[in-house]
């Protein structure tokens, strides 16, 4: 009796070249297809099905992907009997069985990201995997100041990196937030949107950390919206602070967005 | 005009064989005397000398070391020179030239260890290279309660690997404390003491495991100090909760005794 299984997964991306399969590389699809077909012991292979790529060396906590199972057996033994197989960068935190009308990839509705940028002085050894890198001095309330700039729907032709086959570079944007972790030395953004192009989270960032640094005016972003050319925006944040933090289905992103202010319009 | 510098480094011991050189591996100690090496430009070689080991996949917050430098050169100079050089998983956090008197290894007179225990019920894939997993029940105040017995100054014999080349196996801890780390459901001990056995650490924080778990009595690291049988403590936390956190030089050590409670002789 074939069911459907949902499964949320964190890991952590250094050891994985992305997310989707590729011939003769680790990705996390592959990793996860090779413990669910050998769960199965059938012949045919099980296809898994994720919300969405993340690059090579991104990380995820919240990472979601779905798949038919031929067996009746409980998502609690499921997530068990998949983690047992599974090595340690990666691991299935939630599982549920959902019906078939369930798609990982189709009704994600929403995706929350974060990226950590990590300010000390030197590059930490601890944390060069973990987080992105600024040793410049940032005013944070310049960068504040620029993030309701992001918020809203707007063609983000600029934040696109090159290799992007999407038609329209359209999004809307829900959220995005910035917050100063002094503990740790860290500033933590998160982007919360209906979707996002290729590179576009970390360009974002890159772009914000050079308004903190005064390299860009602090309204630099509805110029780039205008302009939609991604030369303008130039740099990357590297993918080691960018983290897949969540992805929301059906109602979920509706009282997420009931909870924040939302500008929508505003800026078209 | 040669110069002895002392160096304090943090590294993430994941990739490394241990801190001390062994033919055909990548040690922290041979990853640093080559790039001092290549900094001289001399044919002669310069030795590097540790404050004492660590093993394979133990990690350091302030490892220390000395080296003599056959040119004069400002220690910013040195430490920003040989950060150039070095991987990203070690960082000179500190430089600074000293007296031919001073050695890293025989005037180390104390050292603090710290060790993170994760406690989440699976193993996250961030923590599984930098923290001791403990996934049973622990009673904190069972632990609390069992730490005083391990200061003072004891015969470690049960606490000691085999492959110790140590004759004497008495040392004095000054202070071993833990702590809740809530937010991320971690338990972290500290321990400062004049020096420490091959591995005696990861002993002691598997038998306080195990107090807490209730595995073993309270008071069981007294009734081990009169058996000195290692095979009574068996378990060995993993190296990758391990960081030597502070070595101590000079009378550091006697302000930091200073500070803290110290039952010297009541337990012999």
């Amino acid at each position: 009796m074939t069911k459907r299984y949902k499964i949320t997964m964190a890991y952590d991306g250094t050891k994985f070249a992305g997310f989707q399969s590729q011939p003769n590389q680790r990705t996390v699809q592959s990793v996860l297809e090779a413990a669910i077909n050998k769960m199965s012991k059938l012949p045919d292979k099980i296809n898994l099905y994720g919300s969405g790529r993340t690059d090579a060396g991104v990380h995820a906590y919240g990472q979601v992907a779905h798949f038919d199972f031929p067996h009746e057996m409980p998502a609690q033994a499921m997530l068990r009997g998949l983690n047992s197989m599974l090595p340690l960068d990666i691991e299935i935190v939630d599982c549920e069985i959902v019906p078939e009308t369930f798609h990982a990839r189709y009704e994600a509705h929403a995706k929350r990201y974060l990226y950590r940028v990590s300010r000390s002085w030197f590059i930490d050894p601890f944390k060069r995997l973990y987080t992105g890198h600024y040793k410049y001095p940032l005013d944070v309330e310049l960068i504040k100041t620029a993030l309701p700039d992001v918020v809203g729907t707007h063609d983000y032709s600029s934040f696109v990196a090159s290799g992007s086959q999407t038609k329209s570079h359209v999004r809307t944007i829900y959220e995005a937030t910035v917050r100063e972790d002094l503990a740790n030395d860290e500033l933590i953004f998160e982007f919360c949107g209906n979707g996002f192009l290729y590179n576009q989270v970390r360009i974002m960032v890159a772009t914000l950390l050079e308004i903190g640094n005064q390299r860009r005016p602090v309204h630099d972003f509805l110029r780039l919206y205008e302009v939609k050319d991604r030369n303008q925006a130039r740099e990357t944040a590297p993918a080691s602070g960018l983290y897949l933090k969540e992805v929301y289905y059906g109602d979920e992103i509706q009282a997420q967005i009931a909870k924040s202010e939302v500008p929508g319009e505003k800026f078209n």
